[in-house]
C-alpha cells in the first residue's frame, strides 16, 4: 500500500508575491462571508514581515508566541480565543511565520470543526473533519511545515505530530523577500532541520524514487545555500533555501525521518529546546549512523560560524533521561526508517541514554 | 503578479500501485452515487495496462483512439457519448494512456459540465465551471499531462491548448510497472518532450527558482535514463522517467517551452505528427538557438538507436507551410519566453517557414 499522497492545494513563489496575499484571500472570504484570522508570530510586532499584512475590518489579529516549541495547551487556548472573538467561524486562519507557528495555524485550523483537545489527535490519521481553510506564509526556512501533513505539538505526555491528510495547507505562499531578514543562527539551525531529513530520508528504508528525487534536490540546495555561498545572503540564496525546505517537505511524501528526529524531539519535550537547535545537537553525536552528514553538517556549521549549544543532557536527573528516552522511542516508524524492521534489537533503552548523554 | 499555481490534489507513486485504483475512486464513487468512466488508449484492448482495471457494474469502458491527435471534435463527441450513456452525470473520469489519452479525460471531464464546443475553451483561463472529477493513469511518461494545467487539443483553427486550473487532475497514480512495457521509439520521443521543454524552460526568460529546481531535476533524471541507462530499461529506470516527467510537468509552473514546442504544434495541426515525435524533428533542427541541448539530444538518439523521420516538410505546399507558420505563430507565450520581448524581431515569417523546410 502506497500513501495516497495529498497535495498543498495552491502555491505562489516569487519575490514580492507576499503583496499577492490580500487578493488570493478574495476567494475564502467571499465563500465564507466571514473574517479572516491572521495568526502571526509576536517577534513581527515590532518589524513586521516585508510588507503590510492585508488585514480587513473585522479580521482578527492574533500575534502567538513560540519562544517555546508550541503546545497542545496552546493550540486550544488559541482556538478558544476565535472562538471567543466571534460566534461564527471564520473564513480562514492564515499562518505567517517559522514552522512552529505554521503548525499552529494548522492545528488551531482543525480545532475549530473538531471536539475536544489537540492532544487527543497526536497520532496517526485521527482527524475526522476538515479545517477551515489554512493558509502558510513562511518566513524562516527548513523545516518543510508549509507542504507536510503534521503539526508538531508537545502534549501532555509526548511531542508528535497531528498527522493527517486535513493537517495539509489549502494554500501557501513563498517569498523570500520574508526570510532574508531572519537572524542568521536561526535561519541557520532551521535550514539544518532541512538538511537533516534529507540525510535521514535519503539512508533510510522507505525510500521510493518520488521521496529520493525530491530529498536529492533539497539536499543539492541545502550545500548550494550552506557550503557554496556560505554566510553570504541575498534573495537567490533565499529563493533557494525556500525550494530545499519544499523539496524537503515533499521527500517526506514516501519517506521518514530517522534516528536524530527521534532524539531531538526529547530533547525537546524534556528540555524545552527548539526542534532546529535539537536537530543539530543530536545530529552531532550520530557518526555512527549517518557518518557522511555528520562531517558535512559540520562543515556547514564551520562555514556558516555556527557555535553549538554543548553538554546539554550532562547533568540530567535520571527521571527526566527516562522520559526522554520513552518520548524518542514513541517514535516507532522513524526508528524503522532508520534501522529496519528490527530496530529494538539495535537501539536499546541504554543505547538511547548513552547517547543523550553525549550530546 | 505570479502565478497561484493549482497543484494536483492526490498522488500515489509506487511500483504495483495500479492495484489501489479500486480503492482510490470509492471516494468519488460514494460522494455522487453515479457511474465511473473508464478513458483507455485502445492499444490495450488486447493487452490491458498491468493489472486489471477496476471497473464495477454500471461502469463505462470508453477505448479512446490516439493514433491521431486528440482534436476538439474528439472531445465533443466523447462528451456526447458519455451523455448518451446515462442521463446522470458520472462521478468521474479516469484517463488511462499517454499524453493524449490523459488529455482527452482532462478535456471531457469539463466539456461535461461547460456548453458548448471544447473549441470555444483552447486559450487562457475561458473555463467557467470546474469539471467533474477526473484521474490520470499515465502509461507512457515524459509529457507531464499528469501535473499540468492544460489539455492540448487540434482544433478547427489552431493547436492550442485549454489552459485553466480546472483542468488540472483531481488524483494521478505514478505506477511503474504501467509504462515498463510501452514500445521503445514511442517511449523515446515522449521522454524527449520532457527532455526539450526542460532544455527550453531553463534557457527561457520566465524562469524562477521553483520552475528550476523541478526543471533541473528533471534534466538530471532524463540523462539518467536515455544517457546512463540508454536501452537498458528496468523498473527501477521506468521510475526515474516517470518521476522525470512530473518534475519537468511541475517545472511548468512558472516558465515555457519554447521555439521548439512552438514550431512543433505547427508540425501536429498540419501534418498530423504526434507531439512527441514533432518535437523531435524540430529540435534536430535548433542548433542555433539549443546548441548545448541539441548536441546531448543526438546523443541520447544515438545511444537508444533511434532514427529520426526525414524531410517531413521538404515538399510542403506553400499554403501549408504558411498555415504552419500561422500555428506556431500564435503561440506568443512560448516565443516571447525563448527571445525575449521583442522576439517578433528575431523570429520573422521567413525565418520559421526556413526552418519547417529544414526539418
Amino acid at each position: 500500500m502506497f500513501r495516497n499522497f495529498k497535495m498543498v492545494s495552491r502555491i505562489v513563489f516569487g519575490q514580492g508575491s507576499f503583496q499577492q496575499l490580500g487578493d488570493i484571500l478574495q476567494a475564502p472570504r467571499s465563500q465564507s462571508g466571514s473574517f479572516m484570522v491572521f495568526m502571526v508570530d509576536d517577534v513581527f510586532k515590532s518589524s513586521p514581515p516585508g510588507r503590510k499584512i492585508p488585514v480587513d475590518d473585522g479580521d482578527m489579529m492574533l500575534w502567538v508566541n513560540v519562544d517555546k516549541e508550541p503546545t497542545t495547551d496552546y493550540v486550544d487556548s488559541l482556538a478558544d480565543e476565535i472562538r471567543f472573538f466571534s460566534p461564527h467561524p471564520p473564513a480562514g486562519i492564515v499562518g505567517i511565520g517559522g514552522g512552529s507557528t505554521m503548525d499552529l495555524a494548522k492545528a488551531v485550523s482543525l480545532m475549530l470543526t473538531n471536539t475536544g483537545s489537540s492532544a487527543t489527535y497526536q497520532g496517526w490519521d485521527l482527524v475526522g473533519n476538515p479545517g477551515i481553510y489554512h493558509a502558510g506564509v513562511p518566513t524562516l526556512s527548513g523545516t518543510g511545515a508549509e507542504v507536510s501533513r503534521t503539526t508538531v505539538l508537545c502534549g501532555p505526555d509526548r511531542k508528535l505530530g497531528i498527522n493527517s491528510d486535513h493537517t495539509v495547507f489549502d494554500q501557501i505562499l513563498l517569498d523570500p523577500e520574508l526570510i532574508v531578514d531572519a537572524p542568521a543562527q536561526q535561519r541557520f539551525y532551521t535550514g539544518m532541520d532541512c538538511y537533516i531529513h534529507c540525510v535521514e530520508s535519503l539512508s533510510g528504508t522507505f525510500l521510493n524514487a518520488f521521496s529520493k528525487s525530491y530529498g536529492e534536490k533539497a539536499l543539492q540546495l541545502c550545500r548550494d545555500v550552506f557550503i557554496t555561498d556560505g554566510p553570504n545572503r541575498s534573495l537567490e540564496t533565499e529563493e533557494d533555501l525556500m525550494m530545499a525546505s519544499y523539496c524537503g517537505g515533499m521527500s517526506i511524501a514516501y519517506s521518514q525521518v530517522g534516528v536524530c528526529h527521534a532524539l531531538s524531539y526529547g530533547l525537546s519535550f524534556v528540555l524545552g529546546i527548539h526542534h532546529g537547535v535539537g536537530n543539530c545537537i543530536a545530529f552531532n553525536v550520530l557518526d555512527e549512523y549517518y557518518p557522511e552528514g555528520v562531517r558535512e553538517f559540520r562543515k556547514m556549521m564551520d562555514i556558516n560560524q555556527v557555535q553549538l549549544p554543548r553538554h546539554v543532557a550532562v547533568e540530567l536527573s535520571t527521571e527526566n533521561l527516562e522520559k526522554m528516552t520513552n518520548v524518542a522511542l514513541v517514535l516507532e516508524p522513524l526508528w524503522e526508517n532508520a534501522l529496519g524492521k528490527n530496530w529494538k534489537g539495535i537501539m536499546t533503552r541504554d543505547k538511547i541514554k548513552e547517547l543523550y548523554q553525549r550530546m
